[in-house]
């Protein structure tokens, strides 16, 4: 005998069809919930629910959706997997190295299975915590995840929930941590079949996406409930060890306690509660350290957020785009602010924006912001899904790697990155539903047509080799300049981990120094130097005191410590110890 | 010569008429404003701005409009005032008695000059501070206000720019501090002519009213500078002492530093620069501490806000009333615990709202709460616009009177309250727009046929009796029940004044004992000690203590305080003093 329940609150009436039964459920009273208890579920079985004698519906807590979004749930039984990772407990992120990976084009197979036959590169990278894209079910066979729909269901071809358990359990084994990027500020296009059951949407607010989800409107908590408890399930019954929250900026709720506050003390509660560290990280483009705050500062207690601004400076400087958003950024300036303030924009005009944005994150550890050179949307938000690697020379991508790594937030990488990988990482989708593939791919173009893109040069994201050729290749490890890149990576990863000075959180002690016309940056962090000449040619880089360095390591072996200062080739990095 | 300048960054160009001229404007370059410096620009003199040779409209910062919303605008000269209030600063909230007032209906004239005969009233009743209903230019010559659209020009019809400061300057004289209602979280329905100028509003969020007020969009900068710019002027050149910000939960804005941050931050500059005390209040249904809490907090920095829990609580207690908002209420413990708490729903569920709602307000002081028994709203929001005195018997009356003046809050009254005006406050509007005008009172039929009230008993706002009804009937004040009821208002602010402890603002200090069934409630501030019997029946009230009491004030004279406790009849109140 096992109880199924599902929430219904405005259905007149509910029924399960359940190994080809259709049995009447019983309303719990005025709260909403229905449920029945039957012998028929049982672990493996297929079922719906019918509200209003309707066509059969998903479970919207459904942990298995075999057949796809549109198709019915199974039922699993969590308690039964063997897990193998007793007395773990994550590192602090204070100590993390993240790498972003997307199940489906991790490997060839990409599946969950598959991805653990790569842990052992990671753990040799030095990796600590894998992040892996979302995997919610969402409609078709690939995509990047950020469609789902079923939230609580496993993608079907990345392997279930079963699969799932098992690449966290095997990092785990390995001593990676591992995170779950989850989207709470929309559902996918197809196969939501949420506001059948209830008001998970309201149109108060907006997204770019849609209607919004019901925060704060009538029945809103159950809707938080939903989301709530969806969090809390990943990280009690999978495992996880923190999630990533999708685009928090999306999120409008007007409610006096927020949800991502009262997310924030569900997870603290549970922490507790299971003795592992749980994390929750935010995407947010607000720039308002009220999002990583404490409660008690009147923030909202998540334990750090995605830092944009560092990437954006990074990145125009490196690269010199100034396209879309990039064109609120181009200066060393800018860099050097991200790298002490972590927001470049902290209340200041935003051309791009057209308006002030963000607030001084006064006080505030670097430890409450991941930095990175590249993620899935930087990269795949491209028209051709170029990685940085497609656009700078080995040179500045080392520069990247090594400010990213010596930067006093928490590092992040995204899956190849660490050998400047050749495959791009396109947007891509899979849609079996013909006119929303078409909407996708139309909109797609028309996007970049904005842009000057031609439609011929945008890649398809309906097309399967638009996905295909954005799978890694791994057997270019081992070549030039590959594998230079990944070592590379690997001694700045060693170079912090053996560093308590790099892993300081304290952005007040970071000590930057630059020169905007001759564009270079150096960045002190107590006894441990890094040095950037950002420009193409080579230059003497005036020392702030006459000191003895030891170099650490260096991108060009020609760089060389003079009295006059430091010369160095163009577009290379130095990192020194001060004697 | 004088410069005008106007904001419109969607003008391809832009003219003034002005003196029966024509006269191009010069762009200030990117920054969306235009300017133009002429020797026709005098006080008194009429104009307009003409956008791409489009009709003429009045100036967005008009600060008269001679002819009403869809007029030409007249200059005016704000610094020729003769201003007589030198010295003058404002009596802080925490003692203030605040008297809301709408300029319309608290004469037979209408007007701010035929306010200043009536100010010898309030000043003998004990008030510190006026609040005036919105005055800013509205559709028509009769209305609450909230349809204001030429926010910096005072209404023609109650006597413009001139009559405010002369009304302002007469308080001032008398000692009394005058509270202005603003709205900044929506534009009326008629004459507003923002959109053409710039993007004041967006579709992103909604109002009850409509498209939301643009805090955060593109441009939201200037948009926001509008209504600082607004505030900032009626306190620096009106003298104003504070502002009341209209249902600030419609103002929707997810920057880093919230429109009313700022607004606060920008009020408090001013202060320091005038040398006088200024306040901002607001009206808020979030139940959302941050509003009140110091931005050191996490807070806004407002400096109070309405507390409709508490005006919920003893409504719903002495009236029996149950409808719409009325149903989350109705109990001797609610009105308990918003004495001791403010809010009633500090995180708990609300019926009505069908959500949990409100956080507790840990911490604050009670002078960040305005207590009252009526406003504005809880009576003209009613079909027929009944004030409490044609709800409940004169005991009830006195018992909220006493309530309102011994609680925690900084007390206030709505505009004949003090005497029980046998007059209503109904909800009246004068739009000259057929069209709207019958929207309006159709909408209003059909508002109070959701509550079963028959279309014919519900007043017709357009129509001109039901604004003349609404009118304050000053003969009326020597005539009883009025005069008791006076003189009842008179003695408890003056008790109030007398008693430091009543104005203690420590909500933990406040110890409050009731009894659900038997409906009565007692309140112990420091020595003094209020007792209500709520139920019609007399009864004995159970003392804590076997101490002795010395009347202070009791609304029926039969109350006998014996060893066995207080004998009181059925609905009446008792303030004593512990000895």
């Amino acid at each position: 005998m096992r109880k199924l329940r599902v929430w219904a609150p405005n259905a007149k009436q509910v029924a399960i069809e359940i190994a080809n039964r259709r049995i009447a459920m019983q309303s719990e009273g005025d709260n909403g919930w229905w449920w029945i208890e039957t012998e028929l579920a049982t672990p493996g079985v297929d079922y719906a629910f019918v509200l209003n004698e309707g066509r059969p519906l998903p479970d919207p807590r459904s942990a298995w959706q075999p057949y796809g979004v549109h198709g019915v749930s199974r039922l699993i039984e969590h308690d039964s997997f063997p897990w193998s990772d007793k007395g773990w407990s994550a590192p602090p992120l204070s100590s993390a190295i993240i790498y972003e990976l997307h199940v489906g084009t991790f490997t060839a197979e990409g599946t969950f299975e598959a991805a653990i036959e790569r842990l052992p590169h990671l753990v040799e990278l030095g990796v600590t915590h894998v992040e892996l894209m979302p995997v919610a079910e969402f409609s078709g066979d690939r995509g990047w995840g950020y469609d789902g729909v079923d939230l609580y269901a496993p993608h079907h071809s990345y392997g279930g929930a079963e699969g799932l358990k098992r690449l966290v359990d095997a990092c785990h084994q390995r001593g990676l941590a591992v995170i779950l990027d989850v989207v709470y500020n929309h559902f996918g296009p197809a196969g939501n079949y949420l506001a059948d059951f209830g008001p998970y949407q309201t149109n108060h607010y907006r997204t770019p996406w849609g209607d919004a989800v019901n925060f704060d409107g009538p029945d809103s908590c159950e809707v938080r409930r939903f989301l709530c408890d969806n969090a809390l399930m990943w990280l009690r019954d999978y495992h996880i060890d923190g999630l990533r929250l999708d685009a928090i900026h999306a999120i409008v709720d007007m409610s006096a306690i927020h949800f991502l506050e009262q997310l924030a003390q569900e997870v603290t509660r549970l922490e507790a509660s299971v003795g592992r560290r749980l994390v929750l990280i935010a995407e947010s483009n607000l720039n308002d350290p009220r999002v990583v705050r404490s409660v008690d500062a009147g923030g909202f207690g998540l334990d750090a957020q995605w830092n944009d601004d560092f990437h954006h400076a990074l990145h125009c400087i490196l690269t010199g785009e100034r396209v879309g958003y990039y064109a609120d950024f181009g200066s060393v300036a800018q860099l050097a602010k991200a790298l002490r303030n972590a927001y470049v924009y902290d209340g200041c005009y935003s051309q791009f924006r057209r308006r002030c944005h963000g607030r001084p994150p006064s006080g505030l550890s670097g430890h409450r912001f991941i930095g990175y050179a590249q993620t899935h949307d930087q990269i795949g938000n491209r028209a051709k899904g170029e990685r940085t690697s497609m656009l700078m020379n080995l040179g500045s991508l080392k520069i990247a790697a090594a400010l990213v790594m010596a930067a006093p937030f928490v590092p992040m990488l995204f899956q190849g990155e660490e050998w400047g990988a050749s495959t791009p990482f396109m947007y891509f989708s899979g849609h079996p539903d013909q006119e929303l593939g078409r909407a996708v791919s139309e909109g797609r173009r028309k996007e970049f047509a904005s842009f000057g893109w031609p439609a011929e040069e945008v890649p398809d994201p309906q097309a399967i080799e638009t996905f295909v050729r954005s799978k890694l290749d791994w057997t270019e490890l081992s070549r030039q300049p590959h594998a230079e890149l990944l070592q590379w990576h690997r001694a700045l990863i060693r170079l912090r981990k053996a560093n308590v000075e790099l892993t300081d959180g304290r952005l007040d002690r970071v000590e930057v120094r630059w020169d905007e016309r001759a564009r270079w940056l150096s960045m002190k962090r107590g006894t441990i130097v890094l040095f950037a000449n950002l420009a193409v040619e080579q230059q003497t880089i005036p020392l702030a005191t006459a000191r003895d360095y030891d170099t650490l390591l260096t991108s060009h072996s020609e760089t060389r410590i003079a009295t006059e200062g430091l010369q160095m080739p163009g577009q290379s990095v130095l990192i020194a110890r001060v004697r």
